[in-house]
């Protein structure tokens, strides 16, 4: 039986500059690139808990707040939060720093679920997750509701079904 | 006044070939490296409709079905769906074709969110969108719904006051 | 016996924005950059045309008018205008857009041409095109001409031979 | 008055190695990816010349022949082969080679065309070309006829004005 | 004056996967993409220690142990170890690790210097660097002599006046 | 036996135009990208020593002098200066040049380590360096003295077994 992982385990750090090359023209980090990123940054967190190839299989809402400018730092804090049959949910930190005047400002969070291969390229099970801190257990339980926020947004299930979404809607 | 806009103006159709430098060891287009392209079609399709620059302001929920294949050919197509007071929502549909063995493939389908900035880099207001087929209608009206599910997950709606996506749930 | 193919079947449309990425020193879209885009765009027309991998045989005359400018929208339209055993010639139309100043602006036509590989990476015989509209018409004709140009100047063929191409010149 | 300039001031050698991020899906060098380079080489080649930016006004007929291979060395030469008042036309030749095997093969040879650029970014004159060697000479010679070949395929001159192009075809 | 910091204040960590665009021919990283990483996590921990921009002035000696794979996670810890009147040396870790095969190798150590700039790009002072820990202290130590090193090879340096180094060799 | 091989028969001359895409936040050439380029000049430069493919051992002491700016050309001049058993050591000369202020200026000179590798990726031997000129033959002697410099600070040699490096310490 594959052994449980720890949410920390799977912790992960990126830092980049904001070059000329990542900017609209504006001299702000383009939002795709970022999310291009984001999406190495969660998969490496993602390959942490399972050790094995991953694809990512969804992203979920992000909205991004203050535009990181030209020349500042960005800081990408991805860890696994919950994990589904063959899939995990990474919840992914960005802010940016402006080292010259000394302040760090949050561009968004996000959650991108990415599905585990076996050497046939098909879906294999993944070790279960154990939260620890209360952050963790609050984003533990959450990944629940947001896994069917999904399922209903992909027209794979019914919003009758999505019990704990459903929850927030109605106080039966 | 501002003159209002049709959505098939806005129309905005790229084409890629996935080379090497896009994807993954596994020889599939990489969901960052997509999801940058889709910003860039997205926004092109955005400043088509509100004749500003664009920056993104939110990425809904994207869930990926078949990964699009080394030497294949990507399509993207976009066009606005519904503009609210700064902001334009921009539907994308993004399918693989092999050229070869001469067969389409879907890969997903998103909404990104655009605001309009003025000189200054401050939100300006936008165009109406005037949907006219019956699936720019559906699109359009369901907008709305979106937008809700984007307020509550971020935090700026409380799901009482979603009235659209409640009665998703709730048969009053 | 290779059943023949439209024109418009080959229709490919590419759109890009022009990046800080993309431009030269005084924030034009680099010629060489543009190639670049271009030869991707005429190889996916040419796969649509003959369903096989391709590689660029040749690339006639092309002449820059207005550069593209940073923050501008490329647009690039290719088809198939003729082919020939094993390859095909590709009509490359490239035009500027500025959607802020709401203008469009020509920035050149060109023509690509490709030929077809079979698995073992010789070149494999392509379907014929069958022009339609009176422009098709007009470039399948002068298709012949520029192929004579590109044989003479590629020292391929003597300029007595070029038949059409001495017409231009001998009214006899 | 501008002092004219030899034809081997202007020569400028590149070297580059095909990387996977160069190739196509067939593990040759792009076409694409080659013109870029060529444009970069010749670019720099022109302001050799002229001591002023440049920017690519027109590509000849390029020919590939031998594709390069992943892994292999990329050649390019250039220089300025004759000077119009405010344009440069830049020879290339492009070869490609294999340390390992020990040998080399031709790609192409090619013809970019140059504007000298004032601080306006208007046309300004360049210094008169020098050709010294037998070689130099012919090319020098020759690049009145291609010179004209690109006015006429551009529709800025009637076949019947270009007497070096005519004398080709008709033996008065 | 200026406040002097800790060595863990400017502790920088990146974390890439190596995709097919960073390798060379025989599937792993370039020597010349890490350096380039190896400088942006460099310089981000030197911009945290004086909160200014910086450019790199030196690099000092890399061994290349292990080369690390495609697929691979690469990590590079960055962080200064001593700082002179306008520079600092920054010291860097880097390893591989195969998250499938659940292993981690070395892949080098290096030390970058940067130096800060002023608003006229004019060298400008940076806070003194206070080792805290035992190995925080060596590297601080031994940043004398490699100082040393580099102004020697550098020819601005007589290796007679090169009391630390010297040390190492003379023993008096 | 192998044949020796000059040290003129691996001469590489490599020439980049400095784009936005390769400055930093200030307009200069970003260190890292140099560095990116300098170890493919000089892989080229080792390979056509040793015809086999090379990887990067290690990279010597690099100071950098002026920056090079936006828009300048980049020379990149690399020959191998001696070989031991499997490796060689390959000296690069590198400088800014401004066509359109007519000047050149030393950016940095470098030594990269090489080893070739056979068809199993493992050490082979490659062919003796002869030098010729003064140049080649002061570099091929100081070549054993750097070489101890790496092995010292890599700690595979103790400094009291580099007798050529000691002797610039200690006048016996």
């Amino acid at each position: 039986m594959m052994e449980s992982r720890k949410s920390s385990e799977s912790k992960t750090m990126m830092t980049e500059i904001v070059l000329p090359n990542d900017t609209n023209v504006y001299g702000n980090l383009m939002g795709g690139r970022l999310m291009y990123w984001m999406d190495i940054a969660a998969a490496i967190s993602a390959q942490k808990h399972c050790n094995a190839p991953v694809v990512t299989a969804s992203v979920d809402n992000i909205s991004f707040e203050s535009p990181i400018k030209l020349g500042n730092t960005v800081h990408i804090e991805a860890h696994v939060t919950r994990s589904f049959h063959t899939s995990m949910e990474v919840h992914l930190k960005v802010w940016g720093e402006d080292h010259i005047q000394q302040y760090k400002y949050k561009s968004n969070e996000a959650y991108y679920t990415f599905v585990a291969l076996d050497s046939n390229g098909r879906p294999k099970p993944v070790p279960q997750l154990i939260p620890e801190t209360e952050e963790e257990k609050k984003l533990f339980d959450a990944a629940l509701r947001r896994r069917q926020v999904r399922l209903i947004l992909g027209g794979k299930m019914k919003p009758d079904d999505a019990a704990e979404l459903r929850a927030l809607f109605v106080k039966d």
